[in-house]
């Protein structure tokens, strides 16, 4: 397990400090731990991402369920913040995600293009701005431009940036996929070296070890693997994200394994809004069972 | 032998030439040699670079190494230098990487995306700035336009550019591969006739001759052909790279080839934090004393 | 007397520390403390300052001197800088002073204009800049609005801000005077207010009383007014100003109670270099004994 | 023969017409005739330019070889112009080179990417900029772009452009090639099309018609050639570049032909300094003496 | 006396080096001295200094005269720049002046405003700028202001800056008058300290001594006093003007015991052509008679 370091130890300046220490500590549980709602699917995925469950397709019902679940933020873009927010502004902490893209073109050249700036999160009161960087698309060139805008914006106003690190494009599927141990600890590492405060990744598969290279290429367990990216972003804070829906107890498997790492907490969005309400919230409820465990300073 | 240059003599101006004098005389031996450490291998690699020595993997371990080892530089991304230089920030010069990428897609046609600038190098306190340029790559169109404007930034912030001059892309391959003679001789050209301050190349091989330009196709010592590339840098300082980790007398008798032509220095991190701690501070000292054996004005 | 804080706690960036580290401990006795050697008299006062020793009007002789007398850095003005930092650019840190004003027009209305930037200090290699504040000018919305603008650029560029904190105007005359405690006090916590790194002040008179507010208008020794004063600046760095010529065992008592109190360090030029050389050096050999005794961390 | 255009009827803005006058009145012979030395050839073929006279090597070498034989202007890179101009700066004008490559890659699709800015030649006393622009090459959207940008720089600063109009491409590879009469001449009047003050272009040779347009496809003198060249670069002084090293009779002829039919002058690097250093100045002594009979207004 | 320093000693970067070299080794005597002719005077004083040789109002007709006479620069309004240069653009150099008033009122609060720029002297071919700074006046914030932005495009531009150092305003009438051993020794020493490269001043009067300060108020002889002026500019060129037109044989004492102090050279206007053609040519001769005794290298 690594050590989960302390907000104070980070290397943060005043005003990213704050903002952070808001949503650790005056959200949620209060303990330094986050739990995080996305819902920035009906532009990554579209629609289609509401059949299971109509109601998520309303983004008021969303907002109001990260106050009543307790969340530490919620991740959307420009148009649902600027529609959405002003009901609950203040009440739960505003994660402007600044790029998205659909998912109607292939993913060979991935690319993720900016659709709002770090002074629109300014401007709507947000805690945080999220960026997603493809780790190991051919069009880096612009996703590295993208990201160092963002992350002198940032710097400059005391913004903190979570880094959505998402392994992607052809080379990274002939090399074991997506979240592949070898994919996802790099992400986490190249997050971390190109200055995200926060990093979100899926949680790595160490079996899945076709054409990795040799490092990667044994037995590691899941802990151990999820140890490592944690390690890899040494104090970049790291949200393990929840993906797409699956079993209940593997989830919440996957988080305690995580908070063991030294996460800092979890986005989870499909797997509790592509469910009714009610059920949505007792699952959040056991997440947080999770996160009570592993306080922070 | 190629004298090496005093530093008074290379048309630096001021802010540059204090900069460079604190670097080489300030710190490490005080002698006007250099001995770096880079650590951008997370990001160029990915953290596979660590599985020898985990410890290295943690940049508080590898900054505090530079610090302990009397180096006179430490070379990072813009997201280590924000989160981890403050620590150690004065003890040892930062030299501030502006550019980089991952190494998942191929190289035929390479580029290193900036993904900092040299205001950043500023505020951090930085006295240097790196710049990776893929010399031969097809995508020179971008790669020069990228370092015209660090060059003129460097030049009108008085900020010392090294230029990381590595032969790649498919001509590359082609016409001998990217530590030849010919291929490192032109890299180091390239960087002196494009503003270089600094240049780091690899240790050229004279002996890879497979379709290099017939001036280059004849039987050289690897003596003589580090003295040539010297001598292409011209006022341009010239540090020469470890590259993937080696036998130790080899990568001494590197090192001394390389003074006895007249570079500046070594720039050498897999060969240095590979290895356990103390046996790095035995390989870091067998470096300084060939190093004492060259000082410069 | 007050604790002299500690370099990392005073609430710096990166950069501002990396300058600062690099001023205090590895220029001087390198043991935290500071000693400067200001020479803007030229500007301030005119030749006229030199007549005590004419070698002194020579800029390249008080750069050098600066050096052989191990001095922690050199304040000068941008022409200056210019034309003479260059060749001993790196050996000793050069302050950029960045107002500045002659002496022939009354100081009714005193405003110490702005003649170069910050960016002109990055450029020139400097590790600080220091700005003159008239405290009590009725000029202050000049006044600070240009400090309100070199405050900010030397915020985003990392470089430490020495506010040089004169009590100055009418007003101030009619109150005690620019050396009264009342106006010393006054001027230090106006500096830190307004978000200098370091202030620099004159000696604290606590019997200049005539006409000073109650609080100052009762015995105060030498020792407690430049205790309060220290106080007054808290987080920001303190030098104590050596001002015109005197007596060298007053000076130097003067010395030792400001570093009892807590001050970093001096910024002592006439009485350094209104002298022979020798001379020169002999003085500075004392104050050095003086900071020797208070040293930080 | 085309008449020579006096320097004050070609209009040419003030600062062009100062800055001409000084390169072709107050250098060389001063008669209105140019001997140009190109130096740019570290970069555009790397080192092996240098294997027939290694001090060559040296920019030093070449710039002092520029002052000793009387040359009215040096062509280097930026790189070199840094380091190197300052030793001799105002002794011979400077044309500072803004683009050029390697050629390690293919010209199938040839671009000259920029490296630097008019404004940089001004900051460093240049009294001309060169810009290589690939005439026929399918990148030519990116070169027009860059040439624009060029032009209009120099409009605005007053600074002569000189244009290395280069026939280049596949498509000038299958009509004829590069110095084929056909390219040369469409080549020449492109520059003159474009905005060129000055432009340089190969010898043309009439007798290479294989592939050319019909009417380049009969017999020409090669008075008769480089007389048509001159004349469609109308008002654009013409500069023959010498190529590659040839024997210095067929040299001397082609400079001779180049004269009498209106060109401006010669720009002659390898021919110049791919020799030793006494022969050089006696090689050009023998162009001087051809451009004497030449002297223009 | 004060040795001249060398061009190569006074700390210019590259294009203000080439620049001051084109001035002081191309035109005039070519040894390093320099003889200008100002004609601002229309501006300053207005047509009555034409009465005395009404052919000098008409600017070609001074324009010619300084090619005639071997002027080492000619230094003129933006007006008569851009419509009298071009005819004899290269010929002599254009040093722009960019500030400028009428004398029409009081000087109490002078100030000279820019009505150029440094971009508009290089887009002219100029070789230098010129402005007029009023040391001593109460405007003295917006005059630093002027003069500090025209400072930085110079160094930005590598373009030499003159500066007229004036004493002026209503202090510097109470202290001695704007031609006092104090005034002019003061101005130049301000011209230096904020950042001029050259520095025109008037010939200093030591025996104007009411009510200057004590350092200046005993008997220097005028050659102390023009020694101790350049001493005092250091490495600044120091350009005597010649104010009024006075008789030739103290003119030409001036000069020499200028030029025998150290003084680059001069610049006399009114006493150069408010007289007839050829005897304007006469008394240059006899200037330059003078300068001749004072190579500079």
């Amino acid at each position: 397990m690594t050590q989960r370091a302390s907000l104070g130890d980070v290397g943060l300046g005043t005003g990213k400090k704050a903002r952070l220490r808001r949503i650790l500590f005056q959200h949620g549980l209060r303990n330094g731990t986050a739990l995080f709602l996305p819902y920035d699917q009906g532009l990554e995925h579209g629609p289609r991402d509401f059949f299971a469950n109509p109601g998520a397709g309303d983004p008021r019902y969303i907002v109001r369920l990260a106050v009543e679940g307790g969340f530490n933020g919620i991740a959307v873009q420009i148009g649902l913040a600027e529609k959405f927010y002003w009901d609950y502004a203040g009440e739960v902490p505003l994660i402007l995600k600044l790029n998205g893209k659909t998912d109607i073109p292939s993913d060979a050249q991935a690319l993720s293009p900016l659709h709002a700036s770090v002074a629109d999160a300014v401007r709507l009161g947000a805690d945080a701005v999220g960026y997603t960087l493809y780790v190991g698309t051919p069009a880096l060139d612009q996703d590295f431009a993208q990201l160092r805008q963002v992350r002198a914006d940032a710097q400059q106003l005391g913004m903190p940036l979570i880094v959505w690190a998402y392994p992607r494009g052809a080379a990274i599927e002939a090399k074991g996929g997506k979240d592949s141990f070898y994919a996802v600890d790099y992400a986490a590492r190249t997050a971390s070296e190109l200055g995200a405060d926060v990093v979100k990744v899926n949680f790595p598969h160490p079996e899945k070890r076709a054409a990795v290279p040799p490092a990667y290429d044994r037995d590691f367990s899941s802990q151990e693997a999820v140890d490592a990216v944690v390690r890899s972003a040494n104090r970049t804070l790291v949200l393990i994200s929840g993906g797409e829906r699956a079993g209940d107890d593997a989830m919440l498997e996957k988080a305690r394994e995580s908070m063991e790492a030294g996460a800092t907490g979890l986005i989870f969005g499909r797997n509790v809004w592509q469910r009714e309400h009610d059920d949505s919230l007792r699952f959040v409820a056991r997440l947080r069972e999770v996160l009570a465990k592993y306080p922070s300073t």
